[in-house]
């Protein structure tokens, strides 16, 4: 196995965060590409596509530095990495089939057809893959806690899905969906580099709570980047969870804290996404404080995220635990950075 | 665990060949319907229809007969027979999305986009599902079997789109395609019940090689079946495949017998699929022997399958290897409905 393929899209904070693994992690970069070879010309472009999707590596991440915190990258965590992004990439793929439905009723490609096939079964490809490759371990932990978290993601979508255009969705609701759909994924990598890390029960429990605590912070910021974002650094449109009235955050904030009057005007500005009314909606979550709490929110889950594991951290000492107590560090400065981020 | 619920939907000559597993299978089907109960009523909902979905349970019993012909039905037999409906019920849900893409692209239905999204995400809830129950075994074999078999589903379903509408499509790559896409599953089902039966390495494999060649005998009668089975009996709209130029074992056959300008004209015909144009084909295979050379490929594969096992009969004798022998004969005798089915 080699490791010069450098991580996909790495900016520079991210890249100092993720210094304690970076050899691990151009390795389990290395591993994907190499996974994602096909002798099938049609399946090697596609697989290899898929690859370049996605960015950050943040699960393969999070699994590495987990495995770093609580001892040392084995030969199961090499394994594992690539395993969890392309998971992860599967679910990007099969996202786009949804956001591209959306398109398509409004404009009907000529290649739709074409295009919605393939990305179904490019996903399903991709999954399949990830639950091989997981079972190549010597243990069925790794395809049980990596099987459990992709349905919980699936349910997450599902209820997503289900409660889509719903301008009464609780708070509680919103918090169980990117629990499941989002923080499912991020607490099973974690989960996996703990566990993986032969560490008693208590610490791999700690890592996993992490990962959710993680995991919903980074969605909320994701649901305030829809609001608030530059739609550059975001990389993709602003403003589609309000055009298709999801309610995400920010606007439960502010509708939980409405009289039933003003409840009723921005019920009818949701329902009616003209340009002119997805301005006044931002501008009332701005003056209202809701964009502000909601991004309190994802502070305190950030903040949970740290607490769940400030006490595991090892001290400075030889070599092993200096590399420990580095991945340690980085786990809590993610937790930051995931909140800060502009994409 | 119950045995009150039958399995869904057997007809006569089915429910006689899976007579020695009857029970066990009930006990599958009673099994997959508890798996698939979510307290989320949406989910339920969702997951319930599912189950009712697919019919023959065709899978199941494969796993649950080779199981019985190499010794007994165990614990992991019973955890593994519903894991194998679940990944086909899967496969079904998502073929579904693509047929309806066709659909829809004449006629975009109201709800289109919701059927869209959901099914995708059941289909994936299934996969997932699937594969955490797999997990669940002291092993990671089970999940290794499955995940490299459903991965092969993935490639075949691929190359199948890759090669849509191509009228060149070579007789091996067609082959190499349902061998992909129908035989892996079905190899799969019986390598788990001979694996996790106990059985010897040889043994395993040439339970595998039944299922395999019995997929592909199913498969090119499926195909044959869309060209000559009567419409109420498949439940489904029949020259689907000659609609859309899908190149099947007796086009094939034909194409591959003509002479240069005949072939022209046959290609003419195909990509040109008028209701007076496909009567026309209909007629050239079938007088050309294009449709009973491709029935008597059928023939061969299924006698292939048999041919695999059949020096692994039990002799009748107490009852334990009375059961053996009645399972091994009913695969027997599968092998041959497959290729004499109308539905």
């Amino acid at each position: 196995m080699t490791t010069q393929c450098p991580p996909a899209v790495l900016n520079d904070r991210l890249a100092k965060l993720f210094a304690p693994i970076a050899t691990e992690l151009a390795t389990a970069e290395s591993r994907l590409r190499s996974e994602l070879q096909h002798r099938e010309p049609f399946i090697n472009e596609l697989a290899q596509h898929s690859f370049r999707m996605s960015g950050k590596r943040l699960r393969p991440a999070l699994l590495l530095l987990s495995a770093s915190a609580c001892g040392e990258v084995n030969e199961a965590h090499r394994t594992l990495a690539p395993v969890v992004e392309m998971v992860h990439t599967a679910t990007l793929v099969h996202d786009d089939i949804l956001d591209e439905a959306v398109v398509r009723r409004h404009a009907d490609t000529v290649n739709a057809r074409w295009d919605n096939q393939t990305s179904v079964l490019l996903g399903d490809y991709l999954f399949t893959h990830a639950f091989y490759l997981a079972s190549s371990l010597d243990t069925p932990l790794g395809c049980r806690i990596i099987g459990r978290a992709t349905n919980r993601v699936c349910e997450g979508e599902l209820l997503q899905t289900a409660s889509s255009g719903d301008f009464h969705l609780s708070r509680d609701s919103y918090l169980h969906i990117i629990d499941a759909k989002t923080a499912a994924l991020c607490a099973c990598a974690c989960e996996l580099g703990a566990q993986f890390a032969d560490v008693d029960n208590k610490t791999v429990a700690a890592f996993e709570a992490y990962g959710t605590n993680l995991g919903i912070a980074f969605q909320i910021a994701d649901d305030l980047l829809d609001i608030v974002g530059e739609e550059q650094a975001a990389g993709k449109s602003l403003g589609t969870d309000l055009t298709h009235c999801k309610m995400t955050l920010p606007l439960i904030e502010l509708r939980d804290r409405l009289a039933p009057s003003e409840r009723n005007e921005l019920q009818t500005l949701c329902e009616q996404p003209t340009q002119e009314n997805l301005v006044r909606i931002r501008d009332w979550l701005e003056d209202s404080g809701s964009l502000a709490r909601a991004r309190q929110t994802a502070i305190d889950y950030a903040g949970q995220a740290v607490e769940q594991i400030k006490d595991l951290c090892p001290s400075t000492g030889d070599n092993g635990t200096a590399q420990r107590h580095q991945a340690h560090q980085s786990l809590v400065e993610l937790a930051n950075f995931v909140i800060n981020r502009s994409a």
